[in-house]
């Protein structure tokens, strides 16, 4: 039967109907999957168009779509510049308030300048008259910068979003999910799914402050998207029209809790098809003999870190016998032992999938963590900003990896934490059983995706997935006017019956007084 | 990558590890999808022990499983009794309360004869020792009764569970699936997920009831549950443990509403290939003309209409040039029309999927309702019980669809509905998109069936989609000892500033008492 009903489908992809899709895509290591959604797009035949700004990092020009871009108001050095700084401030030693306000600093301008970007996109007279005489079939974009999504709104163009989360639960209050901050943990909490009442006190408290902090973290999209399309709207508004979520999540790795049936769990994606490795890595791996070797990336995002940290790091690393392909574009330590070899860039899966392969030091970003549970690799965990603190938490939770903070960690501790995923047996027996469980699935992540934003084009959305919970205001989706409506129905009833009674004791009492009064009257 | 993904996977049906699956099925409509997934594990090389009770409807004997027969106190006549008693019922023109009682009356001898035939399994030693000693991997079961949960949990078998629904949203609730009534239609409540506030009373007002009717419902399996496993256990906390739901549901046809990550939909997995009709089918079809065919079939459980009924209906048939494929078993109504072709079974799925086809006359089960879907053939629909009252507001909600009730039907309202399904492009346009969205999926309902069965019994179940509110009570899943902590910490403090304000103001008061106080003793 799988066969009889895989051939008609496998026959399809040839067969499909050809569609145009508009992508609005987001920096950074977001863009890196999405670029494989597209390229898998691009061969079934799809016209693909990738609006992007002039200043950009990862996203580039490519044979599989057409990218246009728009002039912005900054410079891609500006973009990089806030890139170094935010990543040098995970190392910072300065006092926690001092390093909160950079943070806070940092994240200031990345979002100014998105929205930057967004309004020089949105008011771009000659793009949005392309967009508006393309017809395209559907928008693929990521809602952390929700540009894409006014656009569609603007243009009527159904749209499939591209996430792994948003912060406040933005992307859940949108698809109107229910998440009871009970057991599902609040991004930043580092709770798991099991907390004490602490915890749980700890994340309802995170859950009610996500309303006003996002707010205000929103409030100039909000205002763009309002003055844009002459309507007051809130951000969870605008992303409530989204057709197909598109969540880069797995239950193995996140915890269990409600979805809704618009919402697609593609985690895994990046973890492809795998390469064989270039001669270079091929002969270090071999080289490495019996006891293997150990990849340390801590991310695209960070390139060099304090010499001080180096060094001690180095100084860990030199404690194991395996060999340690470290990616750094930093200044060399000078103690940098003979077991590490240090590279600018280095095939990540590919190395992850290589059998000699012991341990993964990783700053625990999702798509890292993600080629981690594919290839069975226990980890050692350096979160640096984000939501790799919670990644991290997540790996460690789960028994396939341990954490570090990295402001606080010694060369002992790294040194401890590594062998200790590699030697102990069972970090390679927990995250082989999430990684047995990750990949038995029916179909592969990347044409769940693919099937759906094809789906999306195909159809002109999907309203049939739509929950009427979106013509609700908060007081009806929770039955409040329901619930006075019956209380003083049973009110109204107590009343009338108290008032009922009253009436027929007084008609006793009268009948009673009645009786008596005659005889009163008689007395007087 | 679509290709290159799904080879190895196609690969992997051979080499699949062959298990040993019980099964514990429901009798009637339900064993017949659930027998064509027994077919596919059976074709992968699975070992199936089917156990039934000796007296039976449609459950057989067939070469794909082993049938394990355990004796029980009643007949097959009995139990067929009771179907036509049910039946009969439907077209009863006794007063409301009568009916209503009789209805009442048939569901509490049902209920108790499922009850009878749990507890025959149950204490059946021989049964209870060749599954023991048999270490199945999984039980798949129809948690409509829940025998196979109590088998799962007496021996730790990991359970997938085959079902569309179980009454007072049991399995909603047992899954930690959250169901707000504002607008997630109850059970029997024949609205849809757009309610007008009346509406939304009786939604509320149905899911307050449930708890009390269900519990009333089920005590009975729960004392059974509690004595056989010797701890106190209520019908949801047993079936909060199935490891997988399999939900003969899909949007397209039920209303979006949240789930949770162990539910799989594999609505329409009734629909399978279809077969060519055989020559006498295919001999009337073709004689149709050009006007071709109505398939019209209450189901197997209703084989006789009072014949008042029967000359209505077959008055209505008369005025359609289609030529009508009537499955009946009953006496022949003595105006039955030349263009009314009377049998005692239709192949009803090949017939629907025939070009020719321009309507189908269907009590709502929703296996016809699916079949009506995925063939893409608008319905008149006559409910009779059950959950097919809903299924057809759900058809006619969707504009797929016109419904009428048996019991006030005349001859004129089945002609003018049928007419209208049939002339009226709207229905025909309404029931086309529905299907076109169904049947637009990356995998088989069957397929993705046998995947969550297999899963289930490579890995023992599926813990790692087990929601953590499992492990909550009342209270805590609803953070009511959050929020009281939090008032009494927001109180408390309150209550504090306010003492040491009255304390600072007393200091004051006193100060100025003080100053004068002295005074005060001066003059005495």
């Amino acid at each position: 039967m799988l066969v009889a009903v895989l051939v008609p489908f496998l026959c399809c992809l040839s067969l499909a109907t050809a569609g145009k899709l508009l992508v609005i895509p987001m920096e950074g290591s977001h863009w890196l999957s999405m670029k494989e959604v597209l390229a898998e797009l691009s061969k079934r035949g799809h016209e693909i168009v990738v609006i992007a700004p002039d200043s950009k990092m990862l996203i580039d020009s490519s044979g599989i779509y057409e990218l246009k871009m728009y002039p912005v108001p900054f410079k891609k050095e500006e973009m990089e510049e806030l890139m170094r700084s935010l990543s040098a401030n995970c190392f910072s030693e300065e006092p926690f308030l001092m390093r909160f306000f950079n943070t806070w600093d940092n994240f200031r301008k990345t979002s100014a300048m998105f929205q930057t970007s967004c309004s020089s996109l949105l008011y771009n007279k000659e793009i949005m008259k392309y967009i508006k005489e393309s017809k395209f079939d559907a928008i693929f974009t990521d809602p952390l910068t929700p540009c894409g999504q006014i656009i569609a709104l603007h243009f009527s163009i159904p749209t499939v979003f591209f996430l792994r989360g948003i912060p406040c639960a933005i992307d859940i209050h949108a698809a109107q999910s229910p998440d009871p901050p009970s057991y599902i943990p609040r991004m930043f909490s580092l709770n798991t799914d099991h907390m004490t009442f602490p915890q749980r006190v700890k994340n309802f408290l995170i859950s009610i402050s996500e309303t006003f902090t996002c707010s205000m973290v929103f409030s100039p999209f909000e205002s763009l998207a309002s003055d844009f399309l002459q309507k007051p709207i809130t951000i969870t508004q605008l992303l409530s029209h989204g057709s197909i979520w598109l969540k880069r999540l797995d239950f193995v790795f996140d915890y269990p809790m409600p979805v809704m049936p618009n919402m697609i769990f593609i985690g895994g994606i990046n973890c492809g098809q795998k390469k064989p490795l270039s001669q270079e890595f091929e002969a270090i791996v071999n080289a490495s003999g019996e006891h293997g070797i150990v990849v340390f990336s801590l991310g695209s995002m960070v390139s060099e870190i304090p010499m001080k940290k180096a060094t001690e790091i180095a100084d860990a690393l030199a404690s194991v016998p395996q060999t340690v392909l470290w990616r750094y574009t930093g200044e060399v330590p000078p103690n940098l032992p003979k077991n590490v070899k240090l590279v600018k860039w280095l095939p990540q899966n590919d190395l992850l999938a290589h059998p000699k392969t012991r341990a993964f030091i990783t700053h625990g970003g999702s798509h890292g963590v993600y080629e981690g549970i594919c290839n069975a690799v226990p980890m050692v965990l350096m979160p640096l900003f984000g939501d790799q603190m919670d990644n991290a938490k997540r790996v460690e939770s789960r028994g396939a990896g341990l954490t570090l903070n990295i402001l606080e960690m010694t060369s002992k501790d790294i040194s401890t934490a590594l062998k200790a995923v590699i030697n102990d047996k069972k970090y390679k027996e927990n995250i082989k059983r999430l990684s047995d469980l990750h990949l038995d699935r029916p179909i592969h992540p990347l044409d769940l995706a693919v099937h759906w934003v094809e789906f999306v084009m195909r159809h002109k959305g999907a309203p049939h997935l739509r929950p009427a919970a979106h013509d609700l205001n908060w007081i009806q989706y929770h039955s409040l006017d329901v619930i006075a409506f019956l209380l003083a129905v049973v009110l109204l009833s107590l009343f009338i019956s108290f008032k009922c009674c009253l009436f027929c004791c007084r008609r006793c009492c009268c009948k009673k007084g009645r009786t008596r009064k005659p005889t009163k009257s008689k007395s007087h």
